[in-house]
């Protein structure tokens, strides 16, 4: 198989986050629960990971390090605890649902309001918008870092300026950034980070984590079993138990640490160079193919190759076939898999006009290679002459 | 080491649970999001791990299985999702705090009304107070089926027939119990169960679910991707997609359907046999030790040994040592691992005024041993003596 679906999930996981795993079955047992041995290691485990993925995403503070299951779990702890009635959020069209959903809930059950930046034909934010949305009342911005659908990264540089003037909270989807670009919270002014494990991390599913870097009051969202204060009526107030209850994923994130430590070792700027050569390959094999459109800037490709400010994803339409359709045939007859149809991002959708017949993902890892890419620009290019 | 901690998780796991988990890193991608081979069977096997929960808890529609990542989010998800303001719930005084704190989050926030059933000497529950606490707008029974601290075993047929009786739902924390004893929620009248993976169930932390057997609503907790109804601004309000937003954890599940396969031959009335001897072995080794107290009905131990109604949990208080004290020399000079001090259950150690010195627990699993008993028995004579 030729795995192109890494936005969705990175299939091929490195030897080290296998290993990672199979040791913690092996040694780990619950943390922060007992006084023994594989109790303790587990902990330990843990609170370093706490502080590796601190440091990876420069942050300052390893108990402000939240494990969940995924990014829509991290996504939904941070509105559901942080927005009140009455509170203005200004999010993008770029958002996917686990932050959409959320904001609606928020804003059909508490009364808070929403704006959404718009983007251009190429997919970029209209980042002129944000002063138009902004209001008294604004608490957040609420952004993903790389668009799920076009790769477009947001210019997180200017938005972070904008909300700091404006006094008010950042709060970034990296669901497709994290492993995939360097993240500095510290140096970026980002207030929270919402990110999963089992995508560009390499960490394996049930994996995911909230980055707090500011002191910033987050209600419970879970709350139950603590290890600590057992009879405090409520969750304990402290971070990270305030938004951890119940036993963690301790396997999960023995295998996310090792993710973590192998794009320290290749280094992610080398990870993300190699995606983007990947990306220009392919672009390159079908950037001809009669009737195929792009959802990116492809001036930036075509003039910048070596610069090129994008996620590990390349979307296309092709005028002769739906993307589902596109994405059968490659599946079962190529056995090539990417994904197609809505993409969980209905706004972008909309914005691209592509309600109907979706939008085809080729999305890349540091482990797919030049001979894949040339299979798939190959089977478009059969695909469409069959046409 | 010697793991009388499996109450906490079970430490050790079969081995086909770890090929298992092995396999799906190797061959799983996403479930439900993708329409190429590794998607595809990767949602053909959340699937058969639904139909295979169903039926291993006796329940008709495995559309009706949620996944969860620990039975303290199928908790959260059920009693937030169902609850509203004005309602009353009959709980006992056994519950963990997963159910505690939503309970009294709920009686905070949303003015739901809480009675707890009592317990006496050993543990078991004051059932004639079920009656006591029943009233017009009582909607639920919220109760555990084994106890954490005492292993005590709820007797749901009394409960469920009451619930019935009075037109209630019945809520159900398996924690300790799935994997342990039978159930079965048609024969038993058990509306909602909630139970995590990764103890008796022998699947990896981060797993976890909700059986509903019943038509009963319960509102979306997590919302966000769903994978399918993209352009839906709420989450799709079909089971299993109502309750379970964003990425599921593939590898999770692939170990618990492992484990389930893992009872299913041994057998689960071979297993708690095998626990219910161990814990017999293990109460007989140390019953005569000067000033210990047992926290369960020791009659039905000594007269009836073959017929021990108890899960596998033997809690013990020493009148010469506090419990975290003997768990400390245990784990430290022993290697044995047990838990002491509170269990995230206050009201039992409430109960048992045991707040301050908490409750030393043995618990344990298939795969203890004689020898391991025999050697705990040997340590505990050895530190009373000491004393």
């Amino acid at each position: 198989m030729i795995y192109l679906d890494n936005a969705a999930t990175t299939f091929k996981k490195p030897q080290n986050v296998i290993d990672a795993i199979n040791y913690a079955l092996a040694s780990y047992s619950n943390s922060g629960r007992g006084a023994y041995r594989a109790a303790l290691d587990s902990g330990r485990m843990v609170y370093e990971t706490r502080v590796k993925i601190a440091k990876f995403f420069g942050s300052k503070d390893p108990s402000r390090v939240i494990f969940t299951s995924n990014a829509t779990e991290s996504l939904n702890i941070v509105l559901f605890g942080i927005f009140k009635a009455g509170d203005h959020v200004i999010s993008t069209v770029t958002e996917h649902n686990s932050v959409l959903r959320p904001l609606y809930k928020l804003e059909s059950g508490l009364g808070i309001d929403l704006d959404f930046v718009g983007i251009d034909a190429c997919g970029r934010l209209k980042y002129d918008e944000f002063k138009k949305y902004i209001r008294p009342n604004t608490k957040a911005i609420v952004v993903n870092h790389i668009s799920n659908v076009t790769g477009e990264i947001a210019d997180l540089e200017y938005i972070s300026k904008f909300a700091k003037t404006n006094n008010i909270y950042l709060i970034v989807d990296a669901s497709q950034s994290a492993g995939n670009i360097d993240i500095d919270m510290s140096k970026m002014s980002i207030d929270i980070l919402c990110f999963t494990g089992h995508k560009s991390l390499f960490g394996p599913g049930g994996t995911g984590g909230i980055v707090i870097n500011r002191d910033i009051y987050i209600d419970s969202f879970k709350v139950g079993g603590s290890g600590v204060q057992s009879f405090n009526k409520e969750q304990p107030k402290e971070y990270p138990t305030r938004l951890e209850a119940g036993t963690l994923n301790i396997m999960g994130i023995a295998g996310l640490g090792a993710g973590i430590d192998f794009i320290n070792e290749v280094g992610i700027r080398n990870i993300h160079k190699k995606e983007m050569y990947l990306l220009k390959r392919l672009y390159d094999g079908i950037k001809s193919v009669k009737g195929i459109s792009f959802y990116m800037d492809c001036n930036s490709i075509e003039n910048e190759p070596e610069n090129i400010r994008h996620g590990g994803i390349l979307s296309i339409n092709l005028d002769c076939i739906p993307s589902g359709e596109l994405a059968d045939i490659l599946g079962y007859d190529y056995d090539i898999a990417i994904r197609a149809g809505a993409h969980c991002a209905p706004l972008v959708h909309r914005a691209f006009e592509t309600v109907e017949d979706g939008i085809a993902r080729f999305s890349f890892s540091y482990f797919n290679t030049e001979e894949e890419i040339d299979a798939t620009i190959k089977a478009i290019k059969e695909i469409v002459e069959d046409k």
